[in-house]
Order: C-alpha cells, then structure tokens, then sequence
C-alpha cells in the first residue's frame, strides 16, 4: 500500500482516502525532510517523547490558567534540559525543532531566548575574558538570559533607542539608565519572570559623546533569591494574541552600575581610561538577523502545513449535504470551494518549506563565502530572505484563517488548534522586522538590480532575470501538450511581470525625483508599488525553488509533484492576474484558461489530498487538533476533550 | 473647531491632527447615527454607565481566568437587567446594542440567547396556550433558556439533525433523544451553564414516520437546585478563539418524556391522537435569519471601525524612524505603506455601517410587504443579505488583521483590544450560515436573474443591472474633471462587471450541463466562479449604497465624504483590477490611472484621517484599547495596564 498511514480501527473514510494515494508517502516524507532516515529519526523522536511521563500533558494547555501553563511548560523545560541528549543529536537543528515542537510545543518555552538568542550573541559578540567566565556558568544553566533590545517607543529603527549606557571612567564603570517611560524595554521573551541575567541593547555615551548602540551583559535578579536588584524594575507584559506561555516582559534601569569587562567588547571597545574602539566592521551582526529570517521561512511553512493537514483530514471524515438529490450525504472535500480554499494551501505549505530548506542551505554557503573572504552572496540573500519572510508570513496567515474557516463552527474551537495556531503564526508578521519594512529593504536591491541591468552590469542569482528580454507566449497553445514546458511558460511570463514592476516603480520613483522631490520623500511616495514590485520577485523565487525541487525528485514522485506544482503555478498566476493582465503581456482569455486548469488541478489532486497532508509526517501530539487527529476518529475525541473544560467540573 | 473631540492634556499629535479636521465631527457622526441626538443619546449611555459601579471592571477580563469572566460578566448582566429601563429606551434596538457594548462588552453574556433567541423564538412559534404560561416567567427571568440547533455532526444541513422526537400516544409526550455521539447538540451559546431550559430543534417521529425538524420546549436543569435533570447531559464545550465569556454548550438526552404541549405548534401541530397538521407556510422562519444577518452586516461594520479608530489614532501618536535625513522621527502616519494599510479601512467600515443602515430599512420595508401580503421583496433581501454577510464579515476579518499588523508589536498585545476583538469578529465568517454557503445562495439567485434578463422579463432592483447594456468609457479622459461624473462611470465600471461575471458563470454551467453533467454536479463544478460573481453582485451594491449615502449628506460634509468614497471606490477597482481587465472592458493604463488616484486620494484624507474615526464616537471603554485612547497618552497607559498582569502579583 503506497500510504504507510492505514492503521486498523481508522474511520473508513480516511481509509478510503489513503487506499486512492498513488504514490509513496514514505518517500515524499523522505523528499521534504532530507533522507528516509530523517523521516526515521522524527517518528523515533515523536515516540520517545510520546512514552516520557516527563513530557505528559496531564491537563491540556487549553484548560489551564497563564500562570499554570508557565509552570508546566517549565517543569517539561527542565525535563527537555535534562534528556534531550538521549533522545536526539542535540548538533543537528532540524532534530531539535522537531524535538522542541514534539515535547514542549508552538508557543514559547522558558529557555528559548537563552539558547536561541543569550548564548550566541555572547557567543558571537563577547571578549574572550568576559566570555570564558560566563559561557560555562550559562551553559550549566546557572544563570540562564535573554537579550533585551526593543523598547516600548521603538521597534525597528535601533539607532534612536533610548536606554543608556555612560561611561565613569573613575570607577571603570557604566552607568545604566532608562531616562523615559517609552525607553524601557519591552517584550524581549523570557524577560518577565524567568531570566536573571540580559543583554541590553544601550546607547553607549563616553565623555557626552554618543557612539551609537552596544550590547551589555547586565544582571537582573538575585541569583540566589531571584529577586529583583535594587534600580532593577523588570515583570510581565502580559497576555497576547498568542505565546502566552512565554513570559515577554518590561525591564528598567534607575542609575544602575555594572563594571566595563560587562560591554560586550569582542568588536567595539572602551578602554579603562575611556578610548573608544570601533568594530571592525559595521555589519558584523548582519548574519544573525538573515539567520532567523532564514529558518522563519521554513517554520512558517511548517505552520501552515498544519493547519492544512488538519483541515484535509476533517474535510475527508465530515459529511454534510448532497451534491446530487437523493445521494448520500458526502465529505465536504468533494466540494469545490472546500478544495479550493484547502488544496492551494497544500501545494503553499510544500512550496514554503522547499524554498525554506533553499534558504538554509544558500545561507550556509553564504557563511562559507564569507568566511573565505567572499561576501558576494550576503545581498541577494538578504533581499530574498527579507522579501520571503514578509511574503511567507502573510501568505501562511491567510492560509492558516482558510483552513480554520473550512473547518466550520469547530474550527473556531479551540479543540482544532487553530487558533493558537494562526495567533502564533500571525505574530511571524511582526517580529524580527515589520512585513511593510521588509518589503521595502527588498526593493531598495531590486532598484539597484534594475539600474545594473539598465547598466548592462552583472546580476546576481536572484535578479538575473531583470536583465533578460521576454516575449509573450500563449499558454493556451499548449494545452493538452508538454507539461514542463507548460510550467517553463508560466515562469517566464511571472519573470516578465517581476521585471516589469520593478521598472515600473523604479520610473515613478524617477519621476517623483524629477518633478523635484528628494530622493526619500520621492520613495515615501511609491512605496506602495515597489512593495508590489517586492512581492511578485519573491513569488517568482518560491515558484522556481519549488520548481527546482521538483526536477530533483525521484522519479516514483514526480507524477504528484507537478500535480502538486501544477496547481500552485495556476493558483499563483490567477492571483496575481491584474499584473499578468495589465501591460497586455497576457489576454484574458489565458486568464481564464489557467482558472480551467486550476479547476481541474483541483479534481486532479483530489485522490491524492490526504496522503499529500499524510507525508509531512506531523504527528498527533504535535499537531494537537482533535479535528486532525491521524485516526479521523473525531466526534468521540472532541466530546472527550469538551468534558476537560473548567466550568465542567461542577454539574452547577 | 469642527473637530470637538479636542481636550486639555491630549497628546500634542493628536491635537495636532484634529486641528487640521475640514468638518464638523459631530456632523458626521449625526449622518452616521441618524440624527443629533441620537448622538447625544450614544454620550448619555456612555457616561451612564461609565459612571455606574455595578458596571466597574476591577480586574479587566484580560487578567482572569475564563471562570473568573463569567462570573463577572454575570453580574454585570444582572445590573444590566435591573438597569437598562433606567439608561436607555429598550424597545430602541440601537440603544440597546450601545448599551450592551459599553456595559458588557463585545464577546457575549449570560442572556444574550435568552433575548435574541429564546423569547424571540417562543413569541413567534408557541401557541397560545404554551405562550401565556411560559413567556411570563422568561420575562421575569424565572427561567432562562437557549436555542439548541446545531448538532456535533450537522450545522448547515438542518433536513439531517438526527435527535429525535418520538410521539408516544398512549402517554401523549414526546421522547426526546440522542442516538449518536454526533447527535449531541453542540455549540448553542448559554447552554452550557446558564440556561435551565432550552427550545430543541428534533427531527419528529409519529408512527415510525419522519417529518422533519420541529422545534420543542425542553427543561435541562432543576429550577430551584440547577441540576441536570435525569436524562440530560449538559455541559461547557471549552474554550474557542473568542466569546469565552460565553458559555457555549453540550447538550444529549437519553430518553426523556416531555408533555405533548411542549411542542411548538403555532404553525404545525400533533394532535393528542398523533395527527400531525403541516404549517401553512414551509418558509415561516425565513424572515428570522435575515433579520439576523442584516444586522450581522452592520455590526461587523462597527467592529472593524473600533480597530480603524485604534490603528488611526495610534499611527497618529507613534513617531519611528525619518522620510527625510536629518529630519525629526516621524508619525507613522506619514509613511504611505501605513495610509494604505488604514485608510481603506475606515472608508470600507463606514461603507459596511452605511450597507447595514440601508439593509435594515429594507428589511422593515420588507416586513410592511409580507404583513400587507406582498413578499415580493424578500428574494432581493435574502440574496443581498446572503452575499453581504460573506464579503462583510471576511472584509472586516482582513481589515482589522491589516490594523492591528500596522500598530506593529504592540498590536499582538492584548492591551491593544485587537486581538480579542479579530477572534470575535472573524466568527461571523462561520455562524449564521458558513459564508460559502452563503455565496452561492447570492449566486442561485444571480442565475435567476440573469435567465430573467435574457427573456426581457422584469427584475428585481438589486438586479436592475443585469438587464442594462454598458459600453466601455474611459476614466482617463475624466481627469481633474468632474468627479461625480468620475464616480459614476466607476460604478458603471462594477455594473458590467458584475454583469459579466454572472454571465459567465451561467455559461460555464450550461456548458457542463451540455456535456452531460446533472444540474447539481455542473453546479459543483462552477462554484469558486459563482462565487466570485456572488462578490461582485454584493460589492457593486456596497458601493452604491455609500453612494446614495454620499448624495444624501449634508452640503457641509459632501467634501471629507466624496474624498473619502473617491478612496473606496478606487481602492475597490484596483482590488478587483484582474476582472475589469479580464473581458478588456478596462485598459492597463486605467488601472494604473485608478492606482495613481488611489495614493493621491492617501495624501488627500491624511489630514481628516483622525476625525474621521473621532466622528464614530466609539467611546474608549468601548474601544477597550491602550493604543486607540481618545487621549493618545499611550505609553503610560501601556505600562500601567502591564502591571495588572498576573505574573506580576510577586516579584518572584
């Protein structure tokens, strides 16, 4: 049976769905994560987390009051600590995703600022003094940190952040002070109750002068009593969409001293007698924000897999209404509004975590290059990982809203997951750099990628296409004919309309300059459509990631990867058929044979839908719907978890 | 000053921007709200409440446990029964909605079914001689009920509810019972805890005969111990995405007898012997669901205006990074990306809150007809409200998410009000009819329509359109000239376009129909083109009804709102670019003419943009926002709302 998934005591209508799957999910599964024993390594994990008693959810979080989620989530915290190395190559990042996922879940746990951010920041930006004292004590989670930059007044623009750092040089000191209400930093994770240590992001005064922003290793509590130190005011920010387990918090300094060896002096430098050192380079933590962008990507589209896999297997077992009168009532997947508010998230859901593992691997060798004296590939990923965090966030809440929606009434329950599920995922449009400004730092390379092709200068690997000539093909000619050229004519007509948005709103953005304004103000004014020019080149890449993902895979899979691809190109172009429209590069009547296509991709993918969701291989535990459940055994699941609630435990 | 919303101690920014208002707010909100003093009339409750310690939130909802919430919404209920003759006139059903917004808020309360459903229901559907004894005691609040349809297997599809009532003629009751798990009534709001009675939609067997879904009146719980009684499961179905105030319930009987005279018969009846006597109209209960979702239309309208108002006054009051070097941080106001965000939205709430004005004239115009035996306005009314709840309620969903994304991190904080007020919105796009089923009951009649047209036979006025003929006209050619003409020929535009998209579909059905598909199975295979028709039909109508709005405004108001419908109407033709260029109607350059409008009209609102959220005089309780205070004083309230966090009740 090509899907591994038939277990005996299934609901028979996801059996039904899994004895039409034409291909091997096992080997899809071993597609997406890398190798068939990756796709061993994630069931071995689910099941050894799945056995501890360690890692039980007694109550469910749903059930459970903030602060009791905290504790529990700390006491799997420091189970996690403790065995993590028994059960996974704590070396490898994609087993400890899914380890973390597995064992703690989506929305935050009480270390993940002290790895994810504490550590490699000292790591990365730390003398070797300051370094080889604290790392150890870290490590051995003596102390345990997280980093504190953004303030309540400011996000995203770093060089006006408040909080300062001034240098006594008569007792070798920096003086730490938050001077305002908006200066003090808020929401850094981990910050409100459970860190005792921070690095804080500070405007570094010496002699008066201001020398820009710098990272202290500031401590925060009593590491005995963990109380608050004097002119230390630090708590919790409250509750939030989602992540309510984390404890992001608030943090303010009155005039508080720490010793000079605590500036984090690996690059920039103050001498005791207060001489100022500036860093080798000015974009040395440049890779680290790329970094994050990078496995956002990827993480987003896991998000949205989710919630797609939820919403296929519910579509399959619920039955409501008649196609035909008289006929029994009939899964809601036969629908085509259900296929077609479900089956593009799918091919979404794949499309992002292929170009998500391009990313990764374009990022390693970017970090190659420059360790090698080589930077030239650090522009193109970072218009690209700018671009495809703004573009995949978005996309994926969009996503995640029409699988919760196609689920009816119990989507809106927080027994299908999916609201925490989009409250976490949504946040992705915020965090590590505001969607509107990501999209803007990606225009600003493409414009510069449009006056180097006017220029008949070298391109790089993501804009290349800006300096090719493209002439209209009809796609209707070929219907009924080659597929993979089919494909290759789509791409070139999305190619032609990125290339065509970028000049469009590089000429405006001249014109505005002609007609006299500066060149910013002159920005401020077409920024909406270079956010639209951002946007098709970032679609333009995923569709090729996507693509190149398909031409690598194994023959067995390649029938189900371009109905897959087929249905993600037809989706894409129809919506974005006002571009592909507006110079007349397309006719109508192409518009409307790609939506022909899209209709019968639909009932193409049909057969296949639930093995497709099948091979992301997202376990019960981590999926944590009960509309999704593996099973289909859902009516009886979700009165079982109805019964948990706390106005259930009296009859009164 | 046309703009009365200034005080002493606002936020200098705010001040600034009403300062630059055009018109007189409280005009506005007059035009909005009917007249003057239904505005005075707003003001009055507001401080009647506000003032009123019964209705004080010592610990705002966001810091308890969901137990705690009910409890306290509980008793304000119980203040707002005793209260409400005093504050408000209660048979004045926009003073009332007002009331319970700003007394209890957005997201539900014990006895909002009870008052919208349970009494409602009974008044309509019990005879007379049930009436007399059981309305009296729901009065007086003796006994509080529900209404309990939806099942765990059926919402939609009411023909299969599968909870059965069974005559028994020797004892003349009914039994009532639960054959399967999915048979459970599910999701009912206040049955869980709240309600001791409940009117139960079952199917109806006399005689091993089914004849379908009647309504009973079922007691749950022991009146005087609240006890389930024997028989009767009842309980909480747990948290959801919103409403958690609410006490959404479970509900399965085992055989329990109810007296014959508990059925529902005003209209259809069992006689003591078993005969059963149909109602004398099969669609009696029609009016009652597009009452609903006329006022659904309206209130979506508002619930996006509270997230316009906050992300307005917010972008008004944050000042991040420069458009020019070396200039002073700016209001992010300024940046276009963030006026392109907001803007449509304020002009798409009052355009909703506008259509929903409109829809309840027609709906009380229809309701004269069928009480003077004329029903010939009440397709047009299903079909409009139909289509309206879907693009309503899935419109404001994106707006309020494009709101909150604009107030940055701060607007995933709780404190921002837009998380809470996203997940109670967005329930519309599922309750009271799943919008897909909605669309294509829209299109069902658009099909009708058109069959109509073509045989020249009269049609009904949300259809007048598609038995018009329209030739292209240019917009260009309008420029700088007269923009009622400009308006005009733009809703010309939507005419034919909406005309054409139905038309299309029509043919695409034939053509299946043709090639030897049933009727229904065609249909499944054109309903994402339906639907898309079924949008059109509802935003053209959108459109117009702002635009009589428009044309009905005072002289003193025509300026702020032509600019402000110039934004809608673009905003509108550019979102639906691909179907105005698909045909060829439009050219490219239109559009790109309308894009070019579209930001002009940005630039042109910005100085009104304030006072034309100050105009919906949404008090700040009501808005129930730290970003969007009248106020603008943002940061203090931030950190004074943080406090309150529990994890900040110790230090440790």
């Amino acid at each position: 049976m090509p899907n591994q998934h038939i277990r005996p005591g299934d609901n028979p209508d996801l059996t039904k769905e899994r004895e039409t799957c034409t291909f091997d999910t096992d080997e899809l599964a071993a597609h997406l994560y890398g190798w068939r024993s990756s796709v061993e390594r994630r069931r071995e994990i689910t099941e050894k987390v799945s056995t501890d008693p360690h890692f039980a959810n007694p109550i469910l979080h749903e059930f459970l009051s903030r602060e009791k989620r905290i504790e529990a989530t700390a006491k799997k915290t420091k189970a996690l600590v403790q065995r993590a190395s028994d059960i996974v190559d704590v070396s490898n990042p994609q087993e400890m995703f899914h380890l973390v996922n597995e064992a703690i879940g989506i929305d935050g746990y009480p270390l993940a600022l002290h790895y994810v951010m504490f550590l490699p920041c000292l790591t990365a930006q730390a003398d070797d003094d300051l370094a080889s004292e604290i790392i150890p004590r870290a490590m051995a989670l003596e102390i345990i940190g997280t980093y504190a930059q953004t303030e309540m007044g400011h996000g995203t623009n770093l060089r006006e952040l408040e909080t300062t750092a001034t240098y006594d040089k008569n007792t070798q000191e920096f003086v730490i002070n938050t001077p305002t209400r908006k200066a003090m930093k808020w929401w850094p994770g981990n910050l409100g109750k459970m860190s005792n240590y921070a690095i804080v992001c500070c405007q570094l005064f010496i002699d008066g002068k201001k020398m820009g922003p710098h990272n202290f290793l500031v401590q925060l509590r009593c590491e005995k009593t963990h109380k608050p130190l004097p002119g230390v005011t630090v708590g919790d920010i409250g509750p939030k969409m989602a992540y309510n387990t984390t404890d992001n918090g608030f943090l303010a300094f009155d005039n508080i001293r720490i010793p000079r060896r605590q500036m984090l002096m690996k690059h920039a430098k103050v001498s005791s007698d207060g001489v100022y050192t500036p860093p080798m380079h000015a974009k040395l933590n440049y890779s680290t924000m790329v970094h994050v962008r990078a496995h956002m990507i990827y993480s987003q589209g896991h998000l949205l897999a989710i919630a797609a896999a939820v919403a296929t297997r519910y579509s399959a077992v619920r039955r409501q209404g008649r196609i035909e009168q008289g006929g029994p009532e009939v899964q809601i997947l036969d629908y085509q509004t259900q296929q077609h508010r479900i089956f593009p998230q799918i091919a979404r859901a794949y499309a992002m975590m292929f170009t998500g593992l391009e990313i990764k691997d374009l990022y390693e060798q970017t970090l190659k290059g420059i360790a090698q004296g080589q930077a030239d590939l650090l522009p193109d990923l970072h218009a690209l990982t700018s671009g495809l965090k703004s573009v995949v966030s978005f996309t994926a809440g969009l996503g995640i809203e029409q699988c919760r929606m196609s689920c009816g009434g119990h989507g809106y329950s927080d027994a299908s997951g999916l609201p925490k599920l989009y409250g976490v995922q949504i946040g992705g449009c915020t965090y590590e750099g505001e969607n509107m400004v990501m999209l803007q730092q990606t225009a600003r390379y493409l414009m510069k990628g449009v006056k180097w092709a006017a220029q008949g200068k070298p391109l790089s690997p993501s804009v290349a296409y800006l300096g090719k000539k493209g002439s209209p093909k009809s796609l209707i000619g070929l219907e009924g004919g080659d597929i993979g050229r089919e494909h290759e004519v789509m791409l070139e007509t999305l190619e032609h309309t990125a290339r065509r948005l970028a000049i469009d709103a590089s000429q405006l953005w001249e014109k505005r300059m002609k007609g006299g304004e500066s060149k910013e103000r002159a920005w401020n004014g077409v920024t909406v459509e270079m956010n639209r020019a951002s946007r098709v080149y970032t679609r333009l890449f995923m569709a090729r990631a996507f693509h190149r993902r398909l031409l690598s895979s194994p023959s067995s899979l390649r029938s189900v990867l371009t109905d897959l691809f087929s249905l993600y190109l037809h989706y894409e172009c129809v919506d974005m058929a006002h571009h592909l429209l507006e110079d007349g590069y397309c006719k109508g009547g192409q518009i409307q044979y790609l939506k022909k296509c899209l209709y019968e991709d639909l009932a193409t993918l049909r057969p296949n839908a639930v093995s497709l969701v099948d091979s992301l291989e997202i376990s019960d535990r981590e999926l944590n719907s009960v509309l999704g459940r593996r099973d289909g055994n859902v009516y009886e699941a979700l009165y079982q978890w109805a019964k948990q609630s706390e106005l259930n435990y009296t009859d009164v």
